[in-house]
């Protein structure tokens, strides 16, 4: 057993963790373990919105920043997925991992131009990035040999850790969270670039991707998960793409992640932005859609043991303000950190 | 909104709250108060055990301690219920409130030797008292009007609370929580005294009193608790009789109150005996038998809003090893703390 904070990042704690030393978690889960040289990592949304069928602009853009990916400088990881909107946008989303800045910054200026500078005829674009320290940022996995996310970048996984099975997990797999409490500071705020918005959120804004695989199950594992834990998972999604503000989730995706040649893969997960770690935790801990969510799993995890296939993740940053950039052109109001900010009138 | 933590009892934190100081729960909750005066209570379980209908030696002995509460120095409050345990023995338990040690160790004595030292025809006799400081002990509300247990002596009850609607709110609640960890320290042991049999437990010992109360609930509100509620409470509370030592739960009780004449009231109560808060927290938390409660309880109050007519309340001690007494007098060895500790062969 060791602990999800790795040893480097170890400190005089001024804040307790919440469970007692001797703790054993009910079953093993894993973290991702970065080279000690590295001290932040990239994780980058670039984003594409239409109604409808895709226009050529759409297919052009994603060519093309496939193409950059490919190129110099490029992320060391990325992939792609693909969702409605409840205004009944497509939106799909490329997400490229770095864990090098100098490298991410070479890439990052052109990349950005070509994508929220540039006019595309009924297509809209965003990018959403969160550079984090190590400190800020932690990862989760049920299961060992399939990297998700950022994931896929790391050094590799950790043995079985200790900090996770109970509430408060999350939080004390965060580094910073031995001496910080990780509150937001501010209110996110609307800035006009002629056609290009951006978002300059908070500090301490929170980003969660959690991820869910399916593609290993059989028969009937595969029938429990689609028929009774899928359902309630998209539910709890909906709710918080649709009515999420209230609690302090600012946006929430519950994409489809597409295979290398497009298609549907038998992957998807939940990406939401958050006011602050707490918003998520009181949401994850007591909303009843949440609940739900746990009580299926709960249920679907102790009828199938450790023979379970599926597999689940998630990442979790919590970001200080100067390491977030969010832009949006061409993009509904409700898009993304759009829906925290007034965009009409201003 | 005021903090559940009685502002004589605030002291300078060393270990933080689980949530922001801005946090709002979603609905109201409300705690006792005690008189500043009052620096302990006392909770003193008087339990008779039999098999099968009622030997006379039970009533009688019920008689006998009803008497002794009225007595002089008895307590401020008592009540009664009963439960039939796994083992087919019926088990009677008055619970007495003290908030005067004086009064309580003046009492106590000649109370004590009528009850355990004294051998009585196919009934088995036990006592367990915690007395804890004030800084040990918490309870909850979920309506005014009508306190129960501990809260009946208690000066009054307080406006809404902050600290409650998430998990670890009951730890926030418990004073001591500000600067001590409340962890276990040792295991319990057997005293042989003759007949009687003692159980010296450990510092940080848990009890809790969980109570429910569907007297004032009407047609649908009272099918649906019936229903869809206390088979899964049961179900939970089964568990935690049953196989509950492997979690760090010794004992529980799953008790139906008594109206005075003697017949079953609209009245229920768990009460458990834990190795530790961090125990309990993690029953509550994450094991699947209290996930359905939660999610039974979730469903029910998101149903009736604020409109529900059933009363929920508890309480919560964590005792320091001095602040307890167990004793038992021809009492199966699953009764109780007993079932904590090897009572055959020593």
């Amino acid at each position: 057993m060791e602990s999800a904070i790795p040893l480097h990042l170890e400190t005089q704690r001024s804040r307790h963790k919440r469970v007692p030393d001797d703790y054993q978690p009910p079953y093993p889960s894993f973290v991702a373990r970065y080279k000690p040289a590295v001290s932040r990592v990239v994780m980058a949304y670039f984003g594409v919105q239409y109604r409808g069928a895709a226009p050529a602009a759409a297919m052009e853009a994603l060519a093309e920043i496939g193409g950059r990916f490919a190129g110099e400088c490029g992320p060391s990881h990325w992939d792609r997925a693909q969702y409605l909107d409840h205004t009944g946008h497509e939106n799909v989303v490329s997400v490229a991992y770095w864990d090098d800045i100098a490298r991410f910054d070479a890439w990052f200026e052109p990349g950005r131009e070509a994508w929220t500078a540039r006019q595309r005829e009924g297509v809209g674009t965003f990018i959403e990035v969160l550079r984090p320290a190590l400190a800020r940022h932690e990862t989760l996995f049920s299961s060992l040999g399939r990297p998700e996310g950022v994931a896929v970048i790391a050094d590799g996984m950790s043995g079985e850790v200790q900090e996770h099975a109970y509430w408060g997990g999350m939080r004390d797999r965060i580094p910073l969270s031995q001496t910080d409490a990780l509150a937001p500071g501010g209110a996110p705020e609307l800035v006009r670039d002629g056609a290009r918005l951006r978002v300059k959120a908070h500090d301490n804004l929170c980003l969660i991707r959690s991820g869910q695989d399916w593609s290993d199950t059989e028969a009937s594992e595969r029938k429990l998960y689609l028929d009774d834990v899928e359902p309630v998972l998209r539910e709890g999604m909906d709710f918080l793409s649709d009515d999420g503000l209230g609690i302090g989730c600012y946006a929430n995706r519950y994409m489809r992640v597409l295979a290398a040649e497009g298609s549907a893969s038998e992957k998807s997960y939940g990406q939401s932005w958050w006011k602050s770690l707490a918003a998520l935790e009181r949401w994850a801990e007591s909303h009843p859609t949440h609940v739900r969510i746990f009580g299926a799993a709960m249920k679907y995890l102790s009828t199938l043991g450790p023979s379970a296939k599926l597999r689940l993740y998630h990442e979790v940053t919590v970001a200080a303000a100067d390491e977030q950039f969010f832009e949006y052109l061409n993009c509904h109001p409700k898009t993304g950190m759009l829906a925290a900010v007034e965009t009409v009138g201003a």
